[in-house]
């Protein structure tokens, strides 16, 4: 299937990637692709961050700072990239610690357009 | 005031920089220092995305990823680069859409432990 090749192909293609999530705001998921991590339930890292975009969103509109596109966010553990593809859809890339976030940041950016395109 | 001039020292020294505070996470500034830009209150911002700080913190101690560390958010018009200091604050600088991310990102990790210090 498209979606789950692209998202398997980030995760392969990232330095330390761990997961990948295409996935609406509502916190429900179109596809993933995620390497087996011991301890951390990666889809629901991803379900519990789709809350967080959705603050994100609407404070970007009640400031008026225009629409959200990328968000970025490290902890003691992880790093999460995100990009908004649309009003509905967001891809998120998760990788450890050490990953090469650069690297994650560009992949998203490459392949937003042919996920976008693909949603329809 | 030491806060005072880390912070206008953050804003002048990174390319783009409008506006950078020190802020609790329960939306109450300790200082700041803000360049003027029409039409957005960059105070108000701030304290916005300290509702955000909170949701993030919150889904990072839930699903045990590890203390936040950094978060970075991007909308059409603004770049905000976001440090956490200690469980109570963070310090957030503003940039405009084309300011020099990895400048302002380095600036708030070089400052990062002074101000954490000085915090007490």
């Amino acid at each position: 299937m498209f979606f789950n090749s692209v998202l398997q192909e980030m995760v392969e293609s990232s330095g330390g990637g761990i997961g990948a999530v295409l996935m609406g705001y509502d916190g429900i998921a179109i596809d993933q692709f995620f390497r087996p991590v011991e301890g951390v339930d990666l889809g629901q890292m991803a379900v519990e961050y789709s809350n967080v975009l959705k603050e994100i969103r609407q404070a970007a509109e009640i400031l008026n700072t225009g629409a959200m596109e990328e968000v970025f966010i490290k902890t003691d553990k992880y790093q999460m990239i995100i990009r908004a593809l649309n009003h509905d859809y967001f891809v998120a890339l998760t990788l450890g610690r050490e990953g090469n976030f650069g690297k994650g940041r560009y992949l998203l950016m490459r392949d937003a357009p042919a996920l976008r395109e693909a949603l329809g």
